[in-house]
């Protein structure tokens, strides 16, 4: 009798505990201002909006780490990316990754019987050793890495990157070889992703999709190109906004959409000295590649129909850290065994705003320097050498302007309840607040060290194929 | 037949072309940032935040200028302040005011048959002459002006300010001796506000409800006193999201929730250099007495279940301006006989996004300088002196820091897509845009004047009782 209740149950896809799909769009660049429900102008994201109509926005949703492959490992770890040894964003020529023994999103889910596809970017590691094949995905047709470590990039042409390719699971595919090439990049990963879906709909998925734009080069396909009144972004906005809105419409179509739970932000801020070819982070200071709000805030969106409230507003602080932990809880999937960062918050993902899930938050940049503490509303920037957008002109027609690495910026403390945009320095006045958040640093030193005080810390694993003890 | 016809229609409040209640809340220093759905923390809005869920809000809406009897007149007339002579924040013993002769919403919608009433605050002449019984408005209980012009203010004992005292229709009421006096502004104006609308249930109504709150100082009733984590500004938000819930309820009661539309926004951004008991601009650059985005960009919500849509953000340029038209469009009110400044937007009111009804905006502060102008994304800044509140400590426990009014501002060009904070001066790329602002500002020059180039514009009227001609 228990062996056909198990086989009913897996031919129905209906457990008795529903467990739900899981779709995870992560988007390259995004800054916190690029979709109409967060403020842009000049192009519409109606499907993304419509999202939010349907689901809970999130305004204090942190990027774990500015940059691209750090920001990646810690999203499907849910550690911060020193704890497992992830730094900045792999070359293509990298002999580096992140360590096959990490367990991801992926494996935890896969463990509980759901389907696992990757359509897009990886970028933790383009050794086969590292793709998404060895990291819990049973599919995975995508870029590993970003597309402007390319040879025909606009502006890079010294840069000796090898032939950008398409992998499809764990073998080179067709290559990129112009931009007309990589206006495919956002409608072949939709019909990819669809497709999962089809295939999948009679057992439990997990959906991950990492797209490679708008991270420049720009490249949009024909239908949305000269769209927007925004140029070349806001036709790349559009085409995504568009791309979500296919998966929407397949979840639904495969009557689906009920028991999904649908997440979507990006992996950091918008890479402001690109200019017209960059995002927008909303009135947040700085960009990519800061640990300045415009560079980890950014925009967020769940939906779960009937679960999660509809159009409703969190201003709580979460971070990529904490959807590990919370897809884990949802799907009754183990946590990793090793120690992690993130934090679950089904109550608050329900609707239950009464606690916060998360009072800190680290903000590691560079190699593994700890730039910045918050608790709550308060945020200590330490005195720290950055890159700075301020000050230059961006660049234009997808040539950069500058963004000096070596700003010195001083010892700041901000309130981010009445100072969201980091202008007015309080430290002065708060020394018990100051007092408390250098504590916070003196406990993250001691456990994943600091560059800035050139501090080894107990649990921040050596760059790339680092595996833990 | 005809004559009962008419009766029928006036018992039933049921007219053949229905036409809405109008309530507009107008908050006194509210910031962008200071509702929890536009990112407030340390304390709720739930009321606000069911409002835009029922509603749509708009984050690209601005007051006409950044300081309050200006801004009231501009609302009120549908006009830049300027236009109808009215400049800065009239003082207690100012014999001026706006002139009787401009047309106000009120007189427009009386001429319809609705029961007009304000509950709050005037700040639009003392003098009786000046009140809002001699400006359309049926029925006024409040406070003539703001109540830190009051002997008792905690940082302002030396300004010699008279008595202040409510003002019940023509008459002043009780006086407002202490901070516990005042702690009953938003409680005694919600009474009214609740009152009027059982009063005038059956017949369409203009309630007019501009809370002197959160204006320091700062008060609040024992009901609030310490409830959030945000001090006694918080408190104050928490209990004028408590009036907007008790007018809303009222609505609800009457069974007029159905066919009343709700408009919510402020006067102008956040007094900042009051630090901990100001609000918060979002992240906007600056606030209140500047004409950067953080002194008129402010929180904006309109509800009207069945035609405004629900859950919606709306991110096309519109103001205070354009309220007097869009009323007047939908309750089939005759314009000002006089040129007006503000723009219908019923269409986009209703949810249809694909035109602009507004495409520039005219930023003019002190006596009448134009300080800026927008046209869609872009934005002109002139050279001006002005008010910064950065780079200075902001104040605490309701004692305010500085604020030099006479930081020289540069001229600039900003971006307000891409760069809605205002960081990121462009005007060297961008000469072509440059000159298209300049003409808008050229024009608005001959209309209006400016101080800053000493010309005097064809149509603005002097300071105070000036009558058009």
């Amino acid at each position: 009798m228990l062996a056909i209740a198990v086989v009913m149950t897996a031919m129905t896809n209906k457990p008795a505990a529903k467990t739900p799909n899981i779709v995870l769009f992560f988007i390259d660049d995004l800054g916190y201002g690029d979709l109409s429900v967060t403020g842009a102008l000049g192009y519409k994201t109606p499907n993304l909006d419509q999202m939010a109509v349907e689901g809970t926005r999130f305004t204090n949703f942190m990027a774990a780490q500015a940059v691209c492959s750090a920001s990646r490992a810690a999203l499907l770890t849910g550690c911060y990316p020193n704890r497992v040894g992830v730094y900045g964003a792999f070359g293509p020529a990298s002999p580096l990754g992140l360590s096959p023994k990490e367990e991801t999103i992926a494996e935890l889910v896969k463990a509980q019987g759901y389907a696992t596809g990757i359509f897009g970017k990886w970028h933790l590691g383009s050794d086969q050793e590292f793709l998404p094949l060895q990291q819990g995905f049973d599919e995975y047709y995508g870029v590993p890495y970003s597309h402007d470590m390319w040879p025909l990039h606009p502006w890079q042409e010294q840069a000796k990157y090898p032939p950008l390719h398409w992998i499809d699971g764990n073998k080179p595919g067709k290559e990129i070889k112009n931009l007309e090439d990589a206006s495919e990049l956002t409608p072949v990963i939709t019909e990819h992703a669809t497709a999962f879906i089809r295939k999948n709909k009679n057992k439990p998925f997990f959906l991950y999709v990492p797209h490679p734009l708008p991270h420049v080069p720009l490249a949009v396909s024909n239908k949305f190109k000269g769209k927007s009144e925004r140029g070349i972004f806001g036709d790349v906005l559009m085409e995504l906004d568009w791309s979500v809105g296919e998966i929407m419409k397949e979840l639904k179509t495969q009557g689906l959409d009920e028991n999904t739970l649908v997440i979507f932000t990006s992996d950091n801020g918008p890479w402001l000295n690109y200019g017209d070819h960059a995002g927008s982070s909303g009135g947040f200071r700085e960009g990519k590649g800061t640990s300045f709000e415009g560079g980890q805030r950014e925009p967020c969106i769940m939906r779960w129909p009937g679960v999660v409230p509809a159009g409703r507003v969190s201003n709580q602080l979460l971070s990529t850290l904490d959807i590990l932990p919370t897809i884990a809880k949802l799907t009754g999937a183990k946590l990793p065994k090793e120690k992690i960062d993130g934090i679950e918050f089904t109550a608050l993902l329900k609707g239950d705003e009464s606690k916060s899930p998360r009072e800190e938050f680290l903000y590691y940049y560079r190699k593994n320097s700890l730039e910045a503490v918050r608790k709550h509303d308060w945020k200590l920037v330490f005195a720290h050498p950055g890159r700075t957008y301020e000050g230059s002109l961006p660049g234009q027609n997808g040539k950069p302007g500058p963004s000096p690495e070596d700003h010195a910026f001083p010892e700041a403390l901000y309130n981010l309840e009445r100072d969201p945009g980091e202008r007015y320095n309080v430290l002065e006045q708060n020394p018990e607040i100051v007092a408390e958040l250098r504590k916070i640093a003196d406990t993250a030193r001691e456990d994943l060290g600091d560059d800035l005080q050139q501090k080894t810390g107990k649990n921040a694993r050596p760059v790339g194929t680092a595996v833990r003890k």
